[in-house]
């Protein structure tokens, strides 16, 4: 992909304050594939001390939708029309990766999916999957 | 509803740090309905300064899970297992209100709704809709 | 609505092979409001001899996309990109009923729900709830 | 997996008289892995002769569920509780080709996903992506 590409999709991370706020960053951008990482923040979590589910589907719907920009032509935005979360095991560990990537891309719908991990010491486990659809715009 | 039952779901509230995060609060709880609202507060933005959708979901699954627990029997517990969100427009304005029911009740599943709307002055307006499936938890 | 807008409805309606395998009729066209009903035929059951979901599933996406075909201009198509369905209790009885319903109109997608209904002499029971995105296609 | 299990799915399928009615077969069975067949009959097309929606959810749906079945306890069933479809092409061809895999197991619920397939000649066209709920019922 372009450096253009990649820096476009890096500028509109940085202006989602709501990823700064979750100490979100964006660790990995190629062409269909984007991954976002979030450690577990004493403020980000549910009533058991886990990964709050808001926490994990915005950071699998942040890295869905810019895998969906990362294939779209220059200039264009996305946004989610609709995303469904399965939410598979406890987000339980040190931080949270979401890797996005393109099903099916689209002049006007692209398809994503995007699976989140928690990590704790070297180890993964499988906490989401999210599938959904979004919306390209053309620059006005 | 009981007001044991009641003062549970706050406490479960209250425990979750993220909604303290997000500057929510429980403005409404009887049996099926339960009402949350948030503030779109600086820290939970997207990259055009509506409400991130982060915070959309996370209010809206929480209103549908506490709609879910305040039809179990006393010290259950319920876990999103899924749930899928239609954004429907732009979270543009002061405050966003999640109204979460229950659709389907039951022992070992729940199937509930909540519809999200963005209000600025006296207007609201349907920003999104979920539906998804609570688990149940009884007490160990 | 047009009476063109109907005809046009109930011409696609009818070229739908499926629907005609299923026993089903297209029982309401309103804007917006669309009703099919099917038989559970002896062909159409899952093995405990109830309505199979492809039956409910079928209907319901139908009455979700005409519902949605009602309010497009004439001579557009839509597509079903994606339908959700939460099977809510057995298709027990002798007929189902689909209605859908538009929740979000709009040019490039409309947002759309259909709910089941078993009925058996006079009683509906509601079997599913289907929500879902359909993509208007204008006519070439 | 045990013969008993294979066994049972395969009496399981044969019940359902939906499948017979949609010229469906079971072409695979294995621990977790469960692939149906069906041709694109004269009376299971949509109104421009490609697969009917109704068609694609139904074998998607049903080897999505033999694939949950395939990992339970012997003498269990599994009801579908939701799923997603995800339509991604124009089912256009001889046939459509359903897998079902195990995305989560569970006891109290089985998360499953399917990719359904239109072959001509010998190419397959993925058509469709499903993702969804079983729920195991032990036997009584």
């Amino acid at each position: 992909m372009s450096d253009h590409r990649a820096e476009t999709i890096k500028a509109s991370f940085q202006a989602q304050s709501m990823m700064e706020t979750l100490g979100a960053c964006l660790t990995h951008v190629s062409e269909g594939i984007v991954e976002i990482q979030a450690p577990i923040l004493p403020g980000s979590q549910q009533q058991h001390g886990f990964a709050h589910a808001g926490l994990t589907f915005a950071i699998g719907d942040s890295a869905a939708g810019y895998a969906a920009l990362s294939v779209m032509p220059p200039d264009h935005e996305v946004l989610t029309s609709e995303m469904k979360i399965h939410l598979l095991a406890p987000g339980r560990g040190e931080v949270l990766i979401a890797r996005g990537q393109v099903i099916k891309p689209g002049r006007r719908l692209v398809i994503v999916q995007a699976d989140v991990y928690a990590r704790t010491d070297a180890k993964e486990v499988h906490v989401a999957m999210l599938t959904g659809t979004m919306v390209p715009l053309a620059p006005k």
